[in-house]
């Protein structure tokens, strides 16, 4: 046969679904957005891609008598299940994003459901070793810019002299935007990690978490409690790797962990980004 | 003929074109991504689609070797020929779409080259009415919440009634975010606008235009005037207005203008909108 | 008041919420992304946006314990909740999308689970009109080109004239392609229309509705049954007009139909796009 | 200090810039999309992001003076300036994408501009070795389905057991569909690689090549050529692979390439996708 090579990933893209996942307390229907691929060998002349979709519904299927314990998990048991399929193949992989909803309280006790995204991914060798699964939250808030505040304050302050005492005390005027920070992190086999821990780490990192209803009152406090928590991207990303160092002590070192965090800047056009790869046992040095 | 229903618009989308064009003292090249119909009557089975090509193509070869006058100008003429070449046809509508770039000056007068989106469209009947043109602009700006400063200011003086003075006079924090406005509106026929001058007026409606690049003292200033200078989206859209009204005070009353102002909020998830569609016309009662 | 005029539409968008649906025989949870307007007077200075979500949050939390009956229905009640909420506001809108899931069967009878996404919208006026609504589905299909099958019909004719008899009776290669078909239509008070009799309207009315799952005889059926059914985008557009005209012959001649149908062409890098808006009399003409 | 790890990378997004930029025999104007990170140690607390923009600034300014020999060029510029400026770092990335437009020629010679798109990267590491830099193409092109072909026509033969000859000689009807191929390459020192080139080798391993204008004889001619040449997007990969070797032999062991294929197929709602990730030398082997 001629260029036969290998390939490193082949399959579908953009299949949606619907899954019922089990959360704490509760089953929850998402609408979820997936891609499944296999690796092919040079022998091989073609993946056979209907496989894909059919192992896809069968576990998907499954989900609607069964809710699924974790996205992640789904996606382990598609990674198993290609494997098996494809008999050609010594690699699967399977990456799930979907809207997904907490409820959550404003300062003033207002409860308001906020949405956010959950993400998954799987892959699976035939070599005997066990799945890698990853699960992960993509979570808006707000960041207000501890740089500019610093400047305006001094400059306040050599404009306003007799203002000093107040300048030094309250919180000063600065540019804040949307923010987009995603945490992915490795689950190893017999541990569990629940995303709605992660949301948490997400929003206690960012200047302040956001919500779709705020009253005046609340209104307000989001905003002084941003402006009391002034933070970087750079900032967000330290404090979530901190919180998660913290949180899952008992994780194994060679966890992977993937923090990013992405601002919607109010002065530019263009976006200010952070990001760290890498293992627990990285950052436990 | 079966199912023989005339047809509102027919044509192609997504025809991406580079594009020569004069602006005030140079030659720019655009990339432009333009859509172009025109109607099918009843008796007419299928729309020559590849004409709309070939009359993109001669009318944007032309403006290789002399660069259009203007986007708008690009649309008409574009629709002129379209109505030549589908002569079962009785209107044509182009729409255009591209990044365009304008030296800015931040307030220590260093240059930064910012980024907008030019829009046209153009409309042509056959019954011997003249063509329309619409020229517009999308400008990414920064907006600060005039409703949160002024609870905040209030809170502010109640926790710390000592710096009352200092309070009243300093802007006090609130948010602010990335907001994109967008203004819209018809040229007549023997007039002109200038869409540079359409920027302007919407960077001067909003909070604060926003820089490429701010070193600290630019970057303060930009907060500073922004919060000087707090804004609804309501009262960008009306500020555009008001100052169309004045710029274009010569123009007929049939004008028809389309103002929008979007903010990207750094509280909540979802966005903030208002938006005007009217004539010069009903704004001037 | 300077700038005092009065806002078209000031509101919410990219609002997302899961939402419980009644549809035949079940109820299904959709996570709806949606926008929610009202207009302004000039003698407001802003809008209360907050409320629009507080409607939005209320409506939506009794669909948890009572499932709507549509999503057209949960947008008319958002809007009279929204004139009820802004006093000041003579008008409303209220927007909404979300992916949707049907279970369709291939030729072979396999079951395979097809994504649609599901338009609503309403309007009302506070002066005593009744609320207009809008239904409307969103279908991913396949058209093959009648135009060039015809011609390289002929060619081969001409470079094989001993197979004339062949190449009369099988279909003949053409391009094909994805193909995005929407239909929108107006529900008037006291009348139902049931999205799924939409989603079989658009699948009848392209070359051949698309399937997640296709084993070999399976496809083979679906392609041969595109090119027994080549189309224009022109072609879509009309024979859902027709069908419509059909199956809602009860319908008042006020009723607003908009039906678009745009493809991704294979031989192009640009789509091909038809629209028709109307109304039903207009239609019956 | 707290929180003190280091970030992989720190920087800008989304940042727009026209670019002059050296093609064979021309000059062209670019809009590019533009990000730009660096290292952060675990000693500093933020990035200076503002010298990013400022790098950008100059070196994109001065292609106006005198057009970049190659986008990768620019990028690699890039990366050496943001070392220079931000001393703390150690590690420096920009990436690059824009629309791109290339003179064809139909079967019948009609001209035709087609569009594409460039993607550049450049990474440089502190520690003296040079900097590495990709340049790589994102082409829309045709690919016809092999497997239904065959399918179809072992069914039409069982059918039309008279019309076997036939059958036998012309191509047969299947799926084809809009296909994005993309193809990245390291251009190691002292080596050029011109991505004009990687534009024909990509449309050389797709079905057929699309155009923006096809009339009737070229369009039957497109589809014909599509059909005699069907294509999985595995095989799509693996030809380009072939080109690669054949066309680049001189080229070093160590330089990775990247290559990826997606369908977006008119049968599924669904994409199919295939990919190598590898070396030179991994391909010779």
């Amino acid at each position: 046969m001629t260029n036969s090579f290998k390939l490193t990933r082949v399959g579908i893209t953009g299949v949606k679904k619907p899954v019922n996942i089990q959360r704490p307390g509760r089953v929850v229907t998402l609408t979820i957005n997936m891609d499944a691929f296999v690796d092919l060998p040079s022998t091989q002349k073609g993946s056979h891609m209907s496989r894909n979709v059919e192992v896809i519904n069968e576990v998907v299927d499954k989900s609607v008598r069964k809710p699924v314990a974790s996205l992640e998990a789904l996606c382990a048991d598609i990674c198993r299940s290609l494997l098996k399929r494809h008999e050609y193949a010594t690699y699967s992989e399977v990456k799930m994003k979907g809207d997904y909803f907490l409820e959550k309280k404003t300062s003033s006790g207002r409860r308001s459901l906020e949405g956010y995204k959950l993400i998954a991914k799987a892959t699976a060798r035939r070599n005997g070793i066990s799945v890698k699964k990853m699960i992960g939250v993509e979570v808006i808030g707000m960041v207000t810019c501890p740089c500019a505040m610093e400047t305006i304050r001094a400059n306040l302050m050599s404009k306003y002299p007799i203002y000093k005492e107040c300048l030094k005390e309250i919180p000063v005027i600065t540019h804040n935007q949307r923010n987009v920070s995603t945490l992915l992190i490795e689950v190893p086999e017999k541990y569990e990690i629940e995303a709605d821990d992660l949301i948490q780490i997400v929003e206690e990192s960012i200047s302040s978490p956001t919500y779709e209803i705020l009253k005046r009152g609340d209104e307000a406090d989001v905003v002084y409690k941003a402006h009391l928590n002034p933070k970087f991207v750079e900032d967000v990303v330290r404090d979530i790797l901190a919180k998660i160092l913290k949180k899952y002590a008992d994780l194994p070192n060679e966890v992977i962990v993937t923090v990013r965090s992405e601002s919607e800047e109010s002065i530019h056009k263009h976006n200010a980004f952070a990001e760290r790869v890498t293992t627990l046992g990285e950052l436990r040095k």
